[in-house]
């Protein structure tokens, strides 16, 4: 078998800080391996599309983009190959086509950026379809277990922290409950990392039930010690306290899910004489410049990754563990869902502030 | 006519960034005029309690709080005295309790930082009661005419850019419309500003009427030139294009106003086939940590605050024109309402850019 | 006489925040009037090259550049053409080069952004050499008379209000004294505004002389007071007390000037009792991504440039006078410098906060 | 033995981002075991004076400190109490003052947060005292091997990385070497990931030894293919080639040493005909406001350290292991030195992306 000559690169999911750091590492490393870099455009995307959309990479064109968010890729988050939907709502199968998209390229190998669901898919396709696989781990949510980071949550913490910094020093002046809603879409690693570090005194997160009474209880206890503000910080995923959703009816008359935070809002002035306002942080938490952090595990993954390649290790996700870059079998990363340690150092943390972060036996 | 020696200060309406520059300015400045001053808790709230809630401030209460957000002495943005809400819905006058206040306390005289509504209470009660006021003037939004500039508006702008920077990565990643709904109750001012600062596509801004069509039209006729992506700033008082406001209804069955840049991303992706994006910034415009041009107005405002008392020209406000700290009557200040000039610079700059901004004769 | 139909446009001298939304700004609104803008790279050094290095300038390539530092042209502050310097220490006249290279390039006008000393040369060339030249004015120094604001100086001010504030908090937690050199190469506007807004307690700038006695009162003084910090800021322009420009010696053995913030921190060490500690801030006052303003500023004055250029308006500068944009003759421009104002509002506002600023009558 | 109720807490050595996050935990955490919290002011300096200088530290005066640089308690990096200085450079033994005072205020035990050297004059002090020690590393070295993390190397690093990301601009607008010495007294942890994280092409660390040929062959090599810019990080303990320290004459004629940065731009300068500027970046990396990172470590060391006092394991230092916080012998903790691993993932990832890191066999 020979040398790896031509090696592919993609973005998958949602984006975050830190992928151009990846792509900027794996172009430089390549250069040393006599490897040429193309660039997927849109993910699985540009294999579909014929010709296939992609970009020869020269160390040129990925100067400077370590410090910009986003990729330069771009990426989708849906669109599935196995299950491509069409406008009538129907899906159908093109993966062959993602394939031939490979081949076609002339690729020895192919660089997927991507979370669990992006890698499984990813790793289906390479396996249905003779294609040489090797994973980078990207999830702002911080959720696969194999590797300690993943790209991209460092920076959306960062983000978050800035924005209870603020909202902090406006409820102080207001007297109010503050709530900011974080990204988490199945986690509460953000939730539990930005509220420690912003100083919440209340975390809400997926991982663990919640007493409205108890989180009023909180609220009113510190008015009672002379604070007249409060902070509260809580997942995108956490449910009413019955496990419902949250609903709501947009201008359209569209029933809509999401907004655990305005309904916690509403609960509270409803509940208490508390003045209180939410924040939706959104997609800000993607788009900000790249934390140092991302950016050096942006830089760490890729070269490692392009390494992996050179020596024709397939199937594996490079990770971060105890400060060192290893490589995982990508079956066993996407097995391994990480979600809060409710037994953890930060949950213990958390309680040891004085801050409540749910039901725990 | 004897020297002033106890002067008050309260901060009131909405909070934002320089406040804490201006406490300091005023404490640091009445030192050089041997006067004590006087925080008041709460704006008119504090004068209304009784004992009135204050606290002598001296250099080390205020060192260092210029580069905090929000405003040390807090602030409240309803309780007006003369129609104070009581928990029935009904209102009853409570201005003598603060003008009682004032007295109690011994006051020469009253900084009151505020917008024109809380200037214009603030100026009834020192008429109605005996009361020498000096204002300054503080708003995010920017409309006081008499002034260039307010306290607040400038970090209100920067922390949008910085929010719209970020988000157009992200836009970028994922070939969508990304629209910023922004602060502004009445005026577009710090729509107009961010959006030029932050490069958007399409600026709406309640002073100018716009045609959903015309939006969708811009948008796609970038999609055509290559570009994958656009970003919107929306000032929060724009209304729907026929002049209603928005309607939603909430998760516990209220009807509630507001959510124009919920609106405008439903309307965008049923006219064309964009995927869109919300993000409501709302109060991380507030307590960011305060620019260098709030604190040196700040400080300046302070200054001349101070200085106002010490010359006893009262019922006077401190404004900024041409690189000048000058003075104006307050009531003419507060009937000088600055909304944008839709013939001036900006506008023009913005048109210039090819920035959609609305149905311009 | 024709319609301009190809326009350059160059950078010229130090570099700043805001060139690129100057840059972006004329592509966009050039494409408005039909006309193509060639980029001219390295100032008046692409004009001298054979061939003339430039680049065609279109909406792709100036994308998103307003939000990086620097200028995407590359500039150089030497190698005046009248006089442009050789390696054995002689000069020539370049002049006719460049001229060439403007008629070369058949460029119908010349958009030429830079400081009082760059747009002096550019405008003898262009009138030796039948040029149509529109000015933009940038400066860190903020020195040119006849605009309120110049391309670069609010950002600059941004980045030394960041640096004093973490200087702050270090001085307070070792009790010292922290001396923050910053750029100003003959005026103090960014000292005075940095000094403002990060809280300074010693502001020492060119246009006021000093006694080293007076400021050591002063940071004696609020150690008595029981404050156990300063911060002071100077601009690198300051000389000795006696008026000598400061002198030392490098690794090399090389006696070079420059250095007044540790000649500062010296002498205070060596009169009083109080450690001191000294920070340069340097270029990092160029490169950080460009404050609202200064891409506001950008923004108007490219769309006002080539307004200019399409109404064949040349010899002629654009300005920020009362928030417009105007334009004034470029010679007018270039003959009024704007030293810091000692009567006016900022140094009255430093005084009025206690503030030690030099010997004032 | 009854139960700690009264604790001291102190900070030693050179201040840094996620002191203030450890106080507020301790005195936070601290409620919830019914201990009082006492702060002793400038580290072992407050437990020398008479009376001892100390602070109930109570859950108002630590709110909102956790986003400020730098101690509120102060700190000294001077004054060993065991050789300690006097005026004429001789040095007393004070060590029993300092254990007089900890007895005095009636302490049960001491939390102390320092370095390597802080806590090697703790230890001896407690041992020779009978103090009930438990540590908390700080260093923005980042060189305590016994934990992966101390506090305060993040914050310094994402000062470091915005500085190289300005400086990226500025150096590729004027065809610049930019060269920023970053703090890192032995090691250059600072360096290597700032580097890193910034995209420097050169990175020089006290681990490694140079060659300024290569140095320079790499700059010049960049050039050759088309790049007109570097950047360099250099931790101030590098020295010459050779191994001498650098050293210069300030303006007072007194030699003085350091200035590695500065010595590299000579260097590089007259070898090359390219244009170098330094920037030192000096004690901003102290006092910015901490990073998430050193907030999150800062919270739970907090924490852990009361909850090490209330189980009396006294004689240990909280660390930061796997991301689970553990406790280790303090003797343990202060023998184990950690330099850059030449080995280690972020060196291999420095020479993957082509960075020149210095001769490595």
């Amino acid at each position: 078998m020979s040398k790896a000559k031509r090696v592919g690169i993609l973005t998958s999911g949602g984006d975050c800080g830190g992928l151009n750091a990846v792509i900027r590492a794996v172009v430089r490393r390549a250069r040393e391996w006599d490897m040429e870099v193309y660039g997927i455009k849109g993910a699985t995307q540009g294999l579909m599309s014929r010709p296939v959309e992609s970009e020869l990479l020269d160390m040129k064109r990925v100067s400077g983009i370590l410090r910009y968010g986003g990729t330069i890729l771009g990426t989708v988050n849906k669109g599935n190959p196995f299950a491509y939907p069409l406008s009538d709502g129907e899906t159908i199968d093109r993966s062959q086509e993602v394939i031939d998209g490979y081949h076609q390229l002339g690729l020895d190998a192919l660089i997927g950026i991507g979370g669990d669901g992006s890698l499984a898919i990813l790793r289906r396709l390479a396996q249905q379809g003779n294609m040489n696989l090797v994973a980078v781990p990207k999830t702002i949510d911080n959720d696969l277990g194999a590797t300690e980071n993943s790209i991209g949550f460092n920076t959306a913490v960062s983000v978050a922290v800035e924005a209870l910094d603020r909202l902090t020093y406006t409820a102080i002046s207001h007297s109010r409950v503050m709530i900011l809603e974080v990204m988490g879409r199945d986690a509460g690693h953000i939730a539990v990392s930005a509220g420690i570090a912003g100083g919440a005194h209340v975390i809400l997160i997926p991982e663990i039930p919640y007493d409205l009474d108890k989180v009023c209880d909180r609220l009113m206890n510190r008015a009672l010690r002379g604070f007249n503000f409060s902070t509260m910080v809580v997942a995108e995923a956490v449910k009413t306290p019955s496990g419902e959703p949250v609903r709501y009816t947009n201008s359209l008359g569209q029933t809509l899910y999401g907004g655990i935070g305005q309904y916690l809002g509403d609960q509270i002035s409803t509940r208490t004489n508390m003045e209180s306002r939410v924040t939706i942080l959104g997609h800000v938490q993607r788009g900000s410049t790249p934390s140092p952090l991302d950016r050096i595990l942006g830089a760490a993954f890729g070269v490692a990754a392009v390494d992996l390649v050179a020596h024709k290790q397939y199937d594996r996700m490079v990770a971060w563990i105890n400060r060192e870059v290893i490589s995982v079998p990508i079956s066993e990363a996407i097995a391994q869902y990480r979600a809060v340690d409710v037994q953890g150092t930060l949950i213990r943390t958390a309680l040891g502030l004085g801050t409540y972060i749910g039901e725990i036996d």
